[in-house]
């Protein structure tokens, strides 16, 4: 006689919810009831039955969205965008701030293999590419190549990275200050870098790299670590950093006397909303979320729906965003 | 014979999954469909079957958060704590950027009658109370009365209020100018305009209001209200604004050459991360965001699980921030 799921949860001590959390992966299964009902599972040769199976495999109506901090004025707008516009599309979102972690990147990986989600949008960079390959599974990737098959969806950074460079020559700037996150695998973001590195290069004006933390939203952290280069702050008339860096630095600079932008010019990176609260406006190289996100949004959902055609690698333009700090 | 899933598709001419999406409530059915699909049901007498419902009604693990407009500071730092404190319970936590929408809202509220959800903590106030009336279910909500039985969650809002005031009232201001969202239906985030209120008229201040959208983030909407009422904020000596309309004043003062803290006092309300990032930082009320977050998805989990007691109504001590703008 066939082995039930009664049968499993009998054997592993567990109850039969437990049993049916484990091999849905919904809810918390602690990791020693899961290795007990597997190896329950193991021993029975115990099969889901075929209803339940086909059960799981229908559509959610779920889309997984992972963004690597939620709490970042970018992320937290495009998030806004694309969960409006999933929602529109009659599917709902859910949310994962992989802070870094990726093992939660992975985590949503599985759910999406596991045909809990319809797919999966993702703007994680923690999780190796590995995790993204070989899965016939409706997935689109904002700024980072996860690789064949997948479609691809990014702001132009080259030309990002040519407008601020470009700007800050026109103004005269001869020692720039980089403060960023430059990823140690290429990912189109970095193209925004190695442009403005290159044309600054060409130029023979001189670029420091500092290696802050991205976008982050404590004045504190910035204040010690700005403290701790006060050097090469001193030493540069220009600044190029995503938009909490500028800010932070359009702070910093002017707690100390230097005066914004006479004599440094600070240039953001994004353009968020808040660049435009500020006063002065920062200048900046702006992204188009809503765009990114709209082309999201339409891309995991033609997937999911299998419309043809599907774009496998979109590029959104950036522009200038004239302020008052360069 | 009893009708089946294929019967119910078959009279209304549509395929078993879309019949299965509509009964599930998840994916994309079109209302004409689902109109259908009703007709049907009812005419075939058609009950879902057993062992469907069963299936359907297992935990989900996936918590759902209704969230008013998540890019506003406020709720995008209360969003990623929420996300993270459910994650490490072992939920999953699905969005709703309700902007207003109270169908959006009954849409999950729906969901988690149908068990696609586990529970749901809601933050939004664009709904009746009624729709969450009479529902059994794991429901948590913050700042919102929702009625008996749904555990309430909120900042001392009050004691926020009288902050402020005593705060504005020690620094001499005589005409204050409050912008705000002051809602129709009582919630106790209006205790801290009405303790406001209350400081300010024993004191004998006046105190004008002036009905600014919530938390916006274009500078421009500022701008243009704040120049249609340029005789009030000329009047006016202090301003009680939350961030974002706070950062918005300073800046249209300042622009006008009223000077702050000088000629005009700005006190912000919530005290978030960006308040801290501004220079002069923002004299504010601090809500305790990590802990609003870690009592909701506590408070949320305890119902899923049935764990014993729960607290029905939770207040959260908010503090002063001290800042440049008074």
């Amino acid at each position: 006689m066939m082995p039930t799921i009664k049968d499993v949860a009998e054997k592993a001590g567990v109850g039969i919810a437990t049993v049916s959390r484990a091999m849905n992966g919904t809810g918390y299964v602690s990791a020693r009831s899961r290795e007990k009902i597997e190896t329950a599972i193991r021993e029975l040769h115990y099969i889901p039955n075929e209803r339940a199976r086909n059960l799981s495999r229908k559509q959610t109506g779920i889309i997984g969205v992972l963004i690597p901090d939620f709490q970042t004025p970018f992320y937290a707008s495009f998030l806004r965008q694309v969960e409006m516009e999933l929602y529109n599309y009659g599917y709902r979102t859910m949310v994962c701030n992989t802070v870094k972690h990726s093992d939660r990147e992975a985590a949503y990986v599985e759910m999406l293999d596991r045909n809990m989600l319809d797919g999966l949008i993702t703007c994680a960079w923690s999780a190796e590419a590995e995790v993204y390959r070989h899965m016939d599974k409706p997935i689109v990737s904002m700024d980072h190549n996860l690789g064949e098959g997948i479609p691809l969806i990014h702001s132009d950074h080259k030309t990002g990275g040519r407008i601020a460079a470009e700007h800050l020559l026109e103004k005269g700037c001869k020692r720039v200050l980089q403060l960023g996150d430059y990823f140690p695998v290429y990912t189109p973001s970095n193209d925004r870098y190695r442009e403005f590195h290159r044309i600054m290069d060409e130029a023979g004006v001189e670029v420091r790299q500092l290696d802050l933390e991205w976008n982050r939203l404590d004045y504190e952290y910035y204040e010690k670590y700005l403290s701790e280069h006060l050097r090469d702050v001193k030493w540069s008339d220009a600044v190029f950093a995503s938009d909490m860096g500028a800010i932070a630095c359009y702070r910093f600079a002017t707690e100390r006397g230097i005066q914004v932008p006479d004599h440094m010019k600070i240039m953001a990176y994004d353009g968020t909303d808040f660049t435009r609260m500020m006063m002065p406006v920062m200048t900046a190289v702006r992204q188009d979320i809503t765009k990114l996100a709209s082309s999201c949004a339409d891309t995991v959902v033609r997937l999911v729906q299998r419309k043809e055609p599907v774009r496998m690698h979109r590029i959104i333009d950036v522009e200038f965003q004239k302020g008052g700090t360069t």
